[in-house]
């Protein structure tokens, strides 16, 4: 027997490789082999719509390396110094002998590898919904290169035209933007009334969604897809409202730990192989890490742990396994339930709590949304977006924050993701210092802006109110809805109601008797500034039932007037 | 007497808006008076350099909302409820009676308005320098929109050519964009060695300033201009070693508090008037904040004050002054020294505390450079950048971090602004949960791997030297320089030295006969991923004298070589 360290790592794709690689620079002298189940090792399953939309053309980028090597089991052996073994199934862990049971899936040859220490990345798998029909040809599951491009080459050579997509996650939503580039007709059919549905708020979800719209995406919510039909092809996908024609369907409706060697092998699992804070399972030989485990909230606020499969969090894992196992041990801090997609020219994303996560945990909570621009109104390329913010009431935390639209809202969700991690409150996350130049920002930076209108709305002195509340309002109760604009703006669109008044901000103060002090008043403008100034100014004169709608028309997540509309 | 609480505020641009407009809403009964000595109010100063480039027609937007309407006094008075004199200065405080002193520079009418709070906004004024020449025609100092519309009238009347900046701070380097996007020749002198000193290091600099020479503005540093020569109109600029031709001048050397009013009311100034955390100055009825002020820096780990101007602070200023006077205060935590510019397609900027100032502090200090893209490198736009982390050695909390290149550094210097505020240890930094996404990052987000470099250095694990230590080791000593790129990359482009050998990283396990074992090696890469691989596999083979350049061929602030050259 060796006396060097013997590392088994069963899993080649993003936390396998990571751990190898690190441990390799950190112990050169351990012996460390990688088995992968698949052909290839080590690909970035996160790029497989932007080959399908067309963004680079040769599938081979996610498997090379930026200096464009192709990482194979020689790669790994000459530059990285570790021994790679593909096309190898583990089958099972003999725990008391510390050896893994493996499979060569081409020779049919069977062998036991000894370890000293095992690491489980094995990574997720796509849930396969139980209806009938995903074995029909043109469904795909979009988890491995070859899907994308066994996708593309079938679109190209037999012309498909209609494509849709089960479920409206992430695979959902960048499927459909890769797919309208690619020119084909898309539907996506989600079995709740939202996209992205435990990942933003519904607000959030309809702005996204009217731009899917305004993009040619056909939404098609609340309904649950019973069948997949047609001869040999995928020709219809029926839902328990209709059926729609479908020339190719791709399915994304979540993703699996793939845990199925720990719990054969007897280790803790929750929703995916719990492990502690160093990686190590219920077995301190055995690590695991990446998309087949479960993690735990950054500030353990969240109580249950959660599965979040990302591939940042698995390169986290890789790092933290190998810093542990070779003596540096390094501690991770858990998962901020930070995600991002693109979807056409908005980013959406959230990091820390939605609005209903919060809420289903009972947490006494403030929540306001902002509409603006990502940069002072007279520069090139200002973009307007929406940000919203939770924050504990009582302690004044931030919790979560979300954003949708042009903006460049990748930003603020990485400053907010920062200050999340570190417990900051609103006063603290509005004063740290932004960079501040008219090419990148305002400057109060608009994620400092929004802690102000909630600190403003929790201090008593902005009575915002969120855009569904408003909506919910303006379709039950009687209300008047006030806007403030200038002629203007007032004139090229506006929020619909029966009761509406215009009064521009600048006469307000003199046009107080055209206003009912009977009747709860809803003041907006373009982003609402204007609207809390105007509820300020009402509130002034005794005016006391005054709400303005947060983010105004920026925000509002349902249809607006236009003239000759 | 009025019983209404009376705010007399001094300065109409930037600090003193967002005062009085914060105030209003906080307290809708006081009486607010703005005085402001200019003709203009409320002005986006910062967005001249991007007029003259062209990027708006209509200097007119600098001065109004988004919305259109022009911040008037008319427009502070029915919008927001406060007055505005212009043209109205403000000639000196007579403290004990609570009164200004001012006088109407069109009328001469002098009065004396009674104030119960008083703020000083009253900015900053540009530095003039005490050389002859700087009354001659075609000079400008860019502090006001009738700068910027006078310096573009000018240049299209008179058909103005050469251009040469005096000074390479922010106003230098924006307008050195501007003039060339506008068609000018463009010359800048600064009279110290490196482009932004004291705002970057020299390393980042020097990369900067090749940018900036691959975009045509001619740079002469560490020369002093001692005179402007010309009659009537500037031709000449004169340095101590040389004489420019030019045919207009913009000087930028810098910028001082305009403290004059507090000086003599005698208020305590130091490099600005001081202030404590809530805005107040020595005399707590005088309130006084934006660029004539001095700052403590968030941790206080600076223990001097600063005086750093800016936009973006001057804003918060109101709000903490409007805050205390209605009686709800909030601290201001400081200045986290972020600043940001672009450069043609570079942004350039820097949070927290420069290696040299930190240097300065006689801080024990840990230092590293990374490289890479700012998007997986299969992303259509994935750019290159530079990122420099400065970290305290004892606790390993980050100190600084600055940014050059193409890539999107403006989102992860915001983070790293957040990071720094709260403290944040490396290892922290590396553990936030930053959103992935292809469009948005690579997997494990620049920032988190620059700190894991640095991590690795501390740790003993990486053996990086920074690009200006590696280029004066070349010069001045004996050492082998060892390029472990592959052959397609080593070809293209290189770093030029006396002793050097090409071993693909993937051969270097075998080629280990090929090196010396009496010479120091440095190893490189396009980025030093690969040269910090080679380096733990020399170590490994009894190589104990290697370090890898950090950043390699893309951080390199030198010439290299290229085929042909």
């Amino acid at each position: 027997m060796s006396s060097k360290l013997r590392v088994l790592i069963v899993g080649g794709v993003a936390c396998g490789p990571k751990t190898a690689a690190r441990l390799k620079r950190l112990m050169p002298e351990a012996e460390i082999t990688m088995i992968e189940r698949g052909g290839v090792v080590s690909y970035g399953a996160c790029g497989l719509p932007y080959y399908v939309e067309g963004t680079f053309s040769n599938i081979n980028a996610l498997t090379h390396t930026p200096a464009g090597v192709s990482r194979t089991p020689e790669f790994f052996r000459t530059w990285k110094g570790f021994q790679t073994l593909t096309r190898t199934e583990a089958l099972s862990i003999d725990r008391r002998n510390k050896q893994v049971h493996v499979r060569h899936l081409d020779s049919g040859e069977e062998k036991r590898l000894d370890y000293d220490k095992l690491v489980l990345a094995t990574g997720g798998k796509a849930f396969r919904p139980p209806i009938p029909g995903l074995d029909l040809k043109h469904v795909w599951f979009m988890t491995h290169p070859d899907d994308a491009a066994s996708l593309v080459q079938t679109i190209d050579q037999q012309g498909l035209k209609k494509a849709v997509l089960v479920g409206a996650g992430f695979i959902g939503v960048e499927m459909a933007e890769a797919l309208i580039n690619k020119g084909l007709e898309v539907t996506m059919v989600e079995m709740m009334d939202q996209i992205m549905p435990g990942i933003i708020d519904e607000d959030i979800a309809r702005l996204s969604q009217i731009h899917l719209d305004d993009n040619d995406v056909e939404l098609v919510l609340g309904e649950r897809v019973t069948a997949l039909e047609g001869d040999d092809r995928v020709q219809r996908v029926v839902t328990d409202r209709q059926t729609l024609d479908a020339d190719l369907v791709v399915i994304g409706v979540g993703t699996q730990p793939n845990d199925r060697l720990a719990r054969e092998a007897g280790l803790d699992c929750d929703r995916g192989i719990t492990i502690n804070q160093y990686g190590q399972t219920s077995d301190p030989d055995i690590y695991a890490g990446g998309d087949c485990v479960s993690n735990h909230f950054i500030n353990r606020l969240v109580g249950e742990r959660l599965f979040v499969p990302l591939g940042s969090t698995a390169n986290k894992h890789g790092r933290v396994i190998a810093n542990h196992i070779a003596g540096r041990p390094t501690p991770f801090s858990g998962i901020g339930c930070s995600s991002i997609v693109r979807a056409f020219e908005f980013t959406i994303g959230r990091t820390g709590l939605t609005e209903g996560m919060a809420r289903d945990m009972h947490l006494d909570i403030a929540v306001t949304t902002w509409s603006g621009q990502d940069k002072p109104h007279y520069m090139e390329g200002s973009r307007l977006f929406v940000i919203k913010m939770i924050a504990d009431r009582r302690d004044r935390k931030v919790l979560g924050v979300q954003v949708a639209g042009m903006g460049d809202g990748a930003k603020r969700l990485d400053a907010a993701a920062a200050a999340i991690y570190f417990g900051a409150t609103l006063d603290q996350l509005a004063d740290v210092d932004f960079c501040y130049a008219p090419p990148y920002s305002p400057p109060i930076d608009p994620l400092a802006v929004c802690a102000h209108v909630l600190i403003n709305k929790l201090d008593g002195l902005a009575a915002g109110i969120g855009p569904l509340q408003a909506k919910d309002q303006m379709d039950t109760s009687e209300c008047l809805l006030l806007d403030v604009r200038i002629e203007d703006e007032a004139k090229m669109e506006w929020i619909p109601h029966s009761r509406m008044v215009h009064i521009p901000l600048d006469q307000l103060r003199t046009r107080f008797d055209e206003l009912p002090r009977d009747l709860p008043i809803l003041t907006y403008c373009k982003v609402s500034m204007r609207g809390y100034e105007a509820q300020r100014i009402l509130n002034a004169q005794g005016f006391d039932n005054v709400k303005f709608i947060e983010g105004g028309v920026g925000a509002w997540p349902f249809e607006t007037a236009m003239p000759g509309l």
